[in-house]
């Protein structure tokens, strides 16, 4: 049998290896990812962000599980770590190796830490996902560790965006919180038996109010317009904010079943194709622009190319104006 | 007298004009920019990095207000947060205002929130902090609002990246610091008078002692290579760890003798050379790949593009066969 063959069997270390030949940017990985992609589009994709020390990582396991127990569906956890680029995500690593997942095969949790840049990450992630997709996973949570734009720009690109937050994580808190909340479909304030658990509530249900409606959607060029969520006539989904203490179990539940909720009503409204093709087209701009540098740069122009970088260096020209003559404009 | 020689008399509104005009990528902010390109390259670029919560921004005040006051050199404080792409920062503008600066015209805040991708933050922060430096800014403190791979990347650019933490901020803090502590010329544990700052300052110091004399470098592609921070027969940087308790002034004259301190290590051994290179490399390769994709969407082949990404939905081809027949390769 065949490395597709196998994983199409539903043998995890098979998958296992696909997904460390992806990693590795295998040519053989991604074209078994290329035959497996028909396969994909079915999974249900759970971005869940936020910062440091709101207990996201317990969360996500203990959301898998009662996924897993009311679905019995298998479940996907992609643990992405954009903020560790040195160390491979070594520590990362041991940490989810710890997590307690009672050993149920039916829940896959892949680790993955950046080896190069931002784009890069964002990428192997969707390639990541596609292969947990195509493998017949019902669900596939993308966790984020950090919550800077890069983390959040993963999440967006999933069906549901659960934003995890804490009561009272420090002075810092408000200002990161503003960027990532209107992409929540769901909030989530952990930790809810610290005191401030309801103030956190009532601050996000009022900052909720002013964005309501509206949603940030990024052009291929990553331009900002702000849209209104639902085409006229569909009722417009209201994000829930809930509280849970992830490590007693508690409110895991009505996660799992707003989570369930949204599903419906992208499927009802349309925004499931919707998020899907934004999702791909974003995929497909990145590509494009990579293989055009990549062009670029073997087509014999990389002597010039070193020349303009000289030019400034040497405060001859500015970057555009260097590039700008490199490429035949005025 | 033009907006460029407004600039270069010392006028600060004329230079905030500039960098709206930048922000809003207005192409006569570009050009004012260009022609100021030749003065660029004098300033010392700091960037400062850590995740929320750790007291950062009182920090970069208290640096700035001593660098000042030591050196006699106008600072400027550029505060960029990537996370915040949806509210246009206006929530960090309201916090950065109240800063107390006392007034201090040799100190120039301004702050900066995505307005689209990662990419364009990146380089747009790059033109401001070029503004600066043409405009006789001495020292350019670059300060990212949380912690993630963006907020990284950005800081790394500089000459001198510091990274701030806070003793037990939470689970996820280990992880998060993996990452950025290579990247690292200067760590400082804040807050220190809070129990537990001496075991953060011996958890970094070996961490510290791990990484030791290796130094991530990006390529233009984004890949990765672990190399030696300094050529055989340099003596290398080891980066201190310094304790402070910035609310009340307290390491902060210790913090800003160790960026002097690398600034003269930089320029002793070559490394100011090397990262300002490193810095403008990175600027043109992003800009090459961002005109070669408009060139590419605006010569015709936009409905070529749009059919394959239909293609890609339909499921008919994976995003990375539809791009190679786009770009017709096998």
């Amino acid at each position: 049998m065949s490395l597709l063959e196998r994983i199409l069997a539903g043998d995890r270390l098979s998958l296992a290896r696909l997904l460390t030949q992806i990693e590795n940017e295998d040519p053989e990985g991604f074209q078994t990812l290329s035959s497996l992609f028909p396969r994909t589009g079915r999974a249900h994709l759970v971005g869940i962000t936020g910062a440091p020390g709101t207990g996201k990582s317990t969360l996500v396991n203990r959301v898998a599980q009662t996924l897993r127990a009311r679905t019995g569906a298998a479940v996907a956890i992609v643990a992405v770590d954009p903020s560790s680029p040195f160390t491979g995500g070594a520590l990362l690593g041991d940490r989810i190796r710890m997590r307690d997942l009672s050993g149920d095969p039916g829940v896959f949790i892949r680790s993955m830490a950046s080896r190069g840049a931002l784009g890069g990450l964002a990428r192997t992630t969707a390639a990541v996902v596609d292969a947990f997709d195509a493998a017949g996973f019902g669900w596939v949570l993308i966790e984020t560790v950090g919550a800077g734009q890069a983390e959040v720009e993963i999440a967006r690109t999933a069906h549901t965006t659960l934003v995890v937050e804490a009561p009272s994580l420090g002075d810092d808190v408000q200002a990161s919180k503003a960027g990532i909340l209107e992409a929540a479909d769901l909030l989530v304030v952990n930790k809810a038996d610290l005191p401030g658990a309801d103030n956190a509530v009532r601050a996000l249900q009022s900052s909720l109010e002013l964005a309501a409606n509206l949603r940030p959607v990024w052009d291929h060029h990553g331009r900002l317009e702000i849209t209104e969520v639902e085409p006229a006539g569909q009722p417009a989904w209201i994000p829930p904010v809930l509280k849970t203490v992830a490590t007693l179990g508690e409110g895991i539940p009505e996660v799992v079943e707003a989570i369930r909720s949204h599903r419906i009503h992208l499927e009802g409204s349309g925004g499931l194709k919707r998020r899907d093709r934004e999702r791909l087209s974003a995929e497909v701009h990145a590509l494009l622009g990579e293989r055009l540098l990549e062009q670029f740069l073997s087509s014999g122009r990389g002597p010039e190319l070193g020349a303009a970088l000289e030019r400034v260096v040497a405060r001859e020209a500015s970057p555009r104006e260097a590039i700008e003559a490199l490429l035949g404009r005025t």
